[in-house]
């Protein structure tokens, strides 16, 4: 038997007992004739003594054992003398009779401590060692209980998990599919899913209601910091439901998941519409940890001989309350940030409300106190208050001054990983133009369903329809989202075509699904968790490299693996494939 | 909104409520002025009633509703003249105020009836319709309440779920891989994987202790009925165990899950040696609902002037208990049963225990009836009992006879889907020779530990080396199989030699399993249990296509969606690739 109990298990009841502990060697240190030993497991960390007095020979192999070294032994549980409280075994340690050697280690390439010295390449290559490392094991730790309790409540709701297939069927709108070549059907390719969508859909048309799954999904793009080419998702559908149901089932699903896992009453989750979202904030993920929304500013600022202001279709500005401290250098600083090629604003406006209660702005040739006065009231300022203004066209002066509202969020630590503010944005629109391919896409998906009062709108105003859809978003994070779905063919017809489908393309692509629409569809809608992102948000991280077990880099690569590699040619041969690479 | 109460809420007690059903049209009949209609959804029917003398209007619309169209009924809840015993809504119906009809239906292409006149093509093509049957429904029902059981349990048992890769590394090994080309790395691909093994084992050596996961996986092979190009495995790996422990652990997952779910106490789990099984059974996962164990004869068929049995390396047989009263014409289609290409016997021998006491056989010019009296006693037969024989090298004629013997149990009745008999196989041979390479292959994979008193014989005997390797197997069918692996890098890589590999090749292909073995392995060792055949035997289906939302058919097409399809050049060139079709 390899143990008896775990490295976590002992306490000062079971003193006098004899047991056997198996696990790494933490680390070791020699006291005078005493050699004491840490050993690790998952559980916990147990102290391990050998005493020359008792036995030279055994002490002398304990002296020998390296950090990591598997090791087993056998002894007599003692009351320590000098207690350890920080741990739950800290009163006891355990007086060692016999040690087995099961397997040695080398020296590992990082410290296997909470604050490793190990980079990050070093770490992804030697990933299973950095998994050792308890802040690491703990965020899959967290992750399992999640999982285990998401699935424990949909069951109670009467969901039922349902396994979609993986190799699915390639979209020519999803460039960004994963393709896998099919050696029984030469020349033709499964597509990895980048969704379950239609498969859930079609759930819904064969009655079963209420769908969940969690589910790999598979995205074949350029790779950012918080993007992966395989992902997880909470996926999950109700039949005759409107948006309102939904919205209480998954509030409730993640209140339950906050007040479980991690003991917060998230309260009543606040609602903002896209439109709102975007006027008061910019974005429509807005992190509303902390309020400082935004404050238009065109009724008192333009016609005042200022030409940005003047020119610009939108002057907009926020209150960093409190941050009139905020020196030149500083001040140059957020301007530099906002001047940034990836924010692309051409400047920033700022006024100070000094302690003395007079106001000082950066354009003070154009204002004078009367006018910024005015600014103050608009922004409901007060001493100690800093006003940072920007001018443009409406989408991208907005969508800079989120960028600077997160920085100034930052600056001034209104993000506080363990304060938790969620936000339904509702009421998206349904389709968005891309400048690209000069066409409306679907902002979300081709199968989500027009407010009923916009229908009209969508041959005259296509980019003023509506959607019955909505994000969940916490703390800046997009965590979910869904939308009511169309159930009706005909709607669905026309809606392919106003995202540039000709009638073949919709019937060739989607014809099972547009089919399954005539043999009695419910009206059904749905919503899907990014599992990884909710996990990173609970754990506290701002990647969900870190909750992912085995992550891929920026390249997409498993450098442990080393995955992606070439395939032999016989394997090629039999796929019916030849590779084609062009030469730079 | 949609309704107040599913199609299977109401009972007696909501009497006189007014409520609100939506749902599909299962029948309708008119009965003298009223139209009767049964209304479905996934929790059961409720019946609806329409009176001209209330509503002649409501009522011609109610008789317009086809089979399958989806309405929303509000009403009043009365009680039924004739009550309906069989289901929970029978005491009540529906006498209905408003209709209004959600989505229009065509004619289903086959009836949603248990029993239904659609063919099995009809039914794969429109699968969303198939899954609208309650038995199609109730395997998917019972296979979510599987899944949360297993996880339910292992979770209490300290098992963590931890989601493994998908896109891995493709293997000269895995020559069924599922490759995907990676369009940020040319020329390069990912795997799908036939399992997660080496990435459960890289958890043990992080200390993950103990690992499972509900997981697909993907094998691109031909398929027979009961393969899958994706499949589900229940995987798992413990740290610090014995193969005992490794057992003891998942048969109580097991009989757990009898119990749970199908309220059947499973008992202890006989074990067999694989020596054994193949001894008494011909097979590796025999059926041991009905006993017709083997009987070796050589003793005493041997040197009797009869050259099929003095020529035979094994002359064996059964005793089909109680099948004297076999008529010849049965016996010859037994004969040619085994004759068939497929089992390839060159024909059968049979004695008959008349009611008489008298034996009578097909050898008889060989055998009197003190030499058949001796057969008798071998296979402690008694009137009324048909003793078949079968003869030829030792390793054929166990397979042969194991056919036959099944054929038999079928016969005779004896393969009751409702009785259940679990057995461990235990001690595989670590190596089995494949003619087709003329090398040893592992007969589980390569990562399993040799029994070590059986090391020894690597070099000398390699085929007679016993792994530390089990299978579970109920009622015939192999349901999991796992091992005690290798976690010492010597002996992996003395593995890998014995299977062919070179070092470099090893290093290529494992180096990173390798490596990790030098950082501090554990002992370990796992199981994965198959779950789709585990749902399929809970089912009492024989194919694990039931009980699979939407399987592929035996081309590995999904004829539904109509994949795999072709893809775009404008994709091929995005990856790098080019088809290379054979024209044959």
């Amino acid at each position: 038997m390899h143990r008896t109990h775990t490295c976590g298990d002992l306490r000062i009841a079971d003193l006098g007992k004899t047991v056997t502990l198996s696990g790494w060697v933490q680390k070791s240190r020699d006291l005078g004739g005493m050699t004491f030993i840490d050993v690790r497991d998952r559980y916990g960390i147990t102290q391990l003594t050998f005493n020359s007095d008792d036995d030279d020979i055994l002490r002398a192999k304990a002296r020998e054992l390296g950090r990591e070294f598997v090791i087993k032994v056998t002894g007599a549980v003692i009351e320590r003398s000098s207690k350890n409280s920080k741990i739950p075994t800290g009163e006891i340690e355990i007086k060692v009779s016999s040690l087995d050697i099961l397997n040695k280690a080398k020296l590992p390439p990082f410290t296997i401590e909470d604050d490793t010295d190990g980079g990050d390449d070093i770490r992804m290559k030697f990933r299973y060692l950095d998994l050792r490392r308890n802040p690491v094991r703990e965020n899959l730790v967290l992750r399992h209980k999640m999982a285990q309790e998401i699935r424990r409540y949909l069951d109670e709701q009467d969901f039922l998990e349902v396994e979609t297939p993986v190799l699915i069927k390639s979209t020519p709108e999803g460039a960004r599919d994963f393709v896998v070549p099919s050696r029984m059907n030469p020349g033709e390719f499964y597509a990895l899913p980048q969704s379950p969508q239609t498969f859930k859909q079609l759930l819904m048309v064969s009655g079963f209601d209420r769908y969940f799954q969690i589910v790999k999904c598979f995205r074949d793009e350029d790779l950012r910091a918080d993007r992966q080419p395989e992902f997880t998702q909470i996926d999950c559908e109700m039949s005759f439901v409107e948006q309102e149901d939904i919205l209480n089932m998954f509030e409730g699903l993640t209140k339950h998941l906050f007040l479980k896992v991690k003991n917060i009453d998230l309260g009543q989750v606040p609602r903002m519409t896209y439109a709102d979202a975007m006027r008061l904030y910019g974005s429509d993920k807005p992190d509303t940890r902390f309020d400082m929304q935004f404050v238009e500013l065109n009724n008192i600022v333009k016609d005042k001989g200022f030409p940005v202001f003047d020119q610009a279709e939108l002057v907009v500005g926020i209150n960093a309350t409190g941050a009139a401290h905020y020196t030149r250098k500083q001040i140059d600083e957020l301007t530099a940030f906002v001047k940034r090629p990836q924010i692309g604003a051409t400047g920033l406006i700022y006024a100070r409300h000094n302690e003395d209660g007079t106001i000082k702005s950066s354009v003070d040739k154009f204002f004078n106190a009367e006018e910024l006065e005015k600014w103050n009231q608009a922004f409901e300022g007060k001493s100690g208050d800093l006003f940072l203004i920007m001018a443009g066209s409406t989408d991208k002066v907005r969508k800079q001054l989120n960028e600077l509202r997160l920085e100034i969020g930052n600056q001034l630590g209104l993000r506080d990983k363990n304060k938790f503010s969620p936000l339904w944005v509702m009421d998206f629109p349904l389709l968005e133009w891309d400048e690209d391919t000069a066409r409306y896409h679907a902002m979300h998906h081709p199968f989500t369903s027009p407010k009923p009062e916009d229908i009209t709108l969508l041959d005259t105003h296509p980019g003023e329809v509506r959607a019955n859809a909505y994000d969940l978003v916490i703390n800046g994070v997009e965590i979910g989202g869904g939308s009511i779905r169309i159930h009706d063919k005909e709607l669905q017809s026309l809606m392919f075509k106003h995202l540039g489908f000709t009638p073949e393309e919709a019937q060739k692509q989607f014809g099972f699904l547009l089919e399954a629409f005539t043999y009695g569809a419910p009206p059904h809608g749905g919503l899907a968790f990014g599992f990884d992102r909710l996990v990173s948000i609970f754990a506290g991280h701002d990647t969900i490299r870190d909750v992912i077990a085995f992550p891929k880099n920026n390249s997409g690569r498993d450098i442990m693996i080393d995955a992606p590699s070439t395939v032999a040619q016989e394997q090629l041969n039999e796929l019916s494939l030849a590779l084609a690479i062009k030469t730079k």
